[in-house]
């Protein structure tokens, strides 16, 4: 049961937060086929509730990345990184928007991955991965991931089962290094039905400045939908640790989506246990010497 | 004489725009001294009033940098620079947050210039900002620049006078060819007192969640206020040309500073006449696959 407020809003952060998070963590026996895309697990309210309580998060979200940033720059190298998966229209540019656009842009660092260059492609997976990490004081969010290369690698027979199944250990030890060097891993799969992709698809196809988001091949992927689900079991059963869990976000109501990453997010930085950084001066001298300027 | 609604707003965004650009554009005959720091060019309305006419040109700016985007994606290598310069306090991080922070983040490349690395120094004083200009579509944030290269290094004799004249011809080049590349540049110089200076700082004193702002380096260098004023004066000369100018915005009172940028940047997006990409397929037909699959 979510504590909510009389109007129905959240009554308190920390407590939803955590119902969250225990509700969509994928542990060892998660079934992608078993999470409903249009559920609001932890929410019991509808989409204006929850685009108040979005709104109402902000604020908390947006202190914890300023003292994480803060921390930086005493010395400290901790970060965060945000990795955001999911089908095409899933609403992953939707999260950054309106979750992390929140917060100030000064301590954000995103990318979007696109499919391998040709320079990428003659490296190791990772290699462009490595070279995007957040940098100490930072949340770091990535738009699609390595994850692309056991997902769409392995539903269109790119690589092969036996090099797919090398990269996920190649993923576990990768995502181990991260967390071991002090960057805090939210790892999202933003989860929406079929129909609800054909909905979302058909929207951009309705209007003249959405055309520009519509691709043809998009139409050509939905007919591998369930491997690319199946691919998506696997990858999660593969890499979601106690140390970096998968979290699954139902995201066919994209307000739901939206709420669910910022508490998820909010939750990652309250586990690092923030503060801001102690004077490196004595305060009352440097306030002498302001005044005397 | 700005035109504003009854109620003060500015009636429309256009002419308030092209007023604000007119005022604060930095000509032939520029002189710093001559600018009041406390002044509101271009705006007659206060503090409440200039906080409802940001919030309330948020919608067009980020409308106008969807549109850019949006022409990256069909090839278009257009971009824009926005150049924030100013003495410490003067608000830089403020308009990355209240302006830049009120589009996409998507769209969005932040990058704050420090004391150059032993590495950059090793390396053309351009050399690290080429690095970072935006990629197509992007609006590109720098918070300080090569112009630091001009400024502190004149003012603490870090560059020889000779060095530093030199080093005019080669921004003067440098933006010529970044212009001519296709990204407009928006070079903004954030006017602060020396008083408004001082009351900033001593607010960093105040709060313990402000002392990781604060840097006792930073009362030293007001002691060189006035060559500071100088080296501005000399780089905005030097380097304002009708394809490249400087806009000098008046930023003591901090809201008129980020109303006045948003106008500027709003400015130099309508300037690039953006229209949506038509699409590159039969909508029609698309429609009908996307309803089959």
């Amino acid at each position: 049961m979510t504590p909510t407020s009389p109007g129905g809003i959240m009554a308190t952060t920390t407590d939803s937060t955590a119902e969250i998070r225990r509700l969509l963590m994928a542990g060892p026996d998660f079934t992608l086929a078993a999470v409903d895309p249009r559920s609001t697990p932890g929410f019991d309210g509808g989409k204006s509730k929850g685009t108040a309580a979005l709104a109402a998060g902000a604020k908390a979200l947006s202190g914890l990345q300023e003292k994480l940033f803060a921390e930086s720059r005493s010395g400290s190298g901790i970060s965060v990184l945000l990795v955001l998966q999911g089908m095409d229209t899933s609403g992953k540019g939707g999260i950054v928007r309106h979750v992390v656009g929140l917060v100030d842009p000064q301590g954000v660092q995103h990318h979007a991955f696109k499919a391998p260059t040709e320079d990428e492609r003659n490296h190791d997976f990772l290699w462009r991965i490595r070279r995007e990490l957040p940098t100490p004081g930072m949340i770091g969010v990535f738009d699609r991931s390595h994850y692309e290369d056991v997902l769409v690698q392995r539903v269109r027979g790119l690589s092969s089962a036996d090099e797919v199944e090398e990269r996920y250990g190649a993923i576990r030890t990768f995502e181990n290094e991260v967390a071991a060097s002090g960057t805090r891993l939210l790892k999202v799969m933003l989860h929406i039905s079929k129909d609800e992709q054909k909905t979302r698809l058909a929207e951009r196809l309705e209007r003249n400045d959405k055309y520009w988001k519509y691709n043809p091949g998009d139409v050509d992927e939905r007919g591998y939908w369930e491997q690319y689900q199946e691919a998506y079991q696997l990858a999660v059963e593969r890499t979601s640790t106690p140390d970096t869990p998968w979290y699954v976000v139902p995201a066919d109501r994209k307000w739901y989506a939206r709420l669910a990453v910022q508490h998820l997010l909010t939750g990652t930085l309250e586990d690092m246990q923030l503060s801001w950084p102690r004077a490196t001066f004595d305060v009352e001298t440097e306030k002498q010497r302001l005044q005397a300027s």
